[in-house]
């Protein structure tokens, strides 16, 4: 029933933001913003995105530690100690950040996006559009 | 600069969408409710989720073709083909499933969602919590 799935990754954050302790809990909350380098390879699967454009870019963070089930939500120490499936904590069983940024500037296979909470070098591995109306699509 | 990271699935789909011909687009376009039946070594991830909240469950499109960077959205001949970093096809490098629900029961380590678009025997990957604004986190 469990058999293990392999990710690689499309590219990589360029961030100011160098360790855990420098990075705001969430891309809203005062987050800079970034460069996602992305691998030639994946070049045709970024050729409709463009400047203007809100997008969810999912990461694997590769910095959290996957054995955790239960944190106190935010690191806040008064705070009860909470499922992590309840918590945005990156430190969960497979530890898939889930980022919405803005499309700033597309310089090939460079994107700079506004206000990401990922720290640099963090993995990309895979971007999305954010979902209009059903009419929309 | 391209490690691969494992995913191990904390759990599966029980829906009766048994192949991609039955499935909506997405979950707001007439998806079925489901069943998420999670494995019991992340039980005290699952202790905060309640019925009546939304989640964003992530899943391992496990029947993706991972090889594909354009399509025609909506797999509608009509359309240009599109890069899939600007579709939500199930086919793109590394397949993972974002799904809005709403969650209808809670048994034990067996949760009931609406509208889940997701075939069944789909890999779930992650769960997380729909962030609400700044000062209610």
């Amino acid at each position: 029933m469990t058999g293990v799935y392999e990710i690689t990754p499309i590219g990589r954050v360029e961030s100011p933001l160098l360790e855990r302790g420098m990075a705001p809990r969430q891309g809203d909350e005062g987050a800079p913003d970034a460069w996602l380098a992305f691998e030639p390879r994946v070049r045709d699967g970024l050729q409709d995105v463009r400047a203007g454009q809100e997008l969810l870019v999912l990461t694997w963070l590769d910095r959290a530690t996957r054995e955790v089930l239960t944190v106190r939500p935010r690191g806040e120490g008064d705070r009860p100690l909470t499922g992590v499936f309840s918590t945005r904590s990156p430190d969960r069983p497979n530890p898939i950040g889930l980022h919405r940024v803005r499309v700033l500037e597309v310089d090939g296979l460079r994107v700079k996006v506004g206000d990401l909470e990922a720290l640099d070098g963090t993995p990309i591995v895979d971007v999305k559009p954010v979902l209009g109306q059903v009419n929309e699509r």
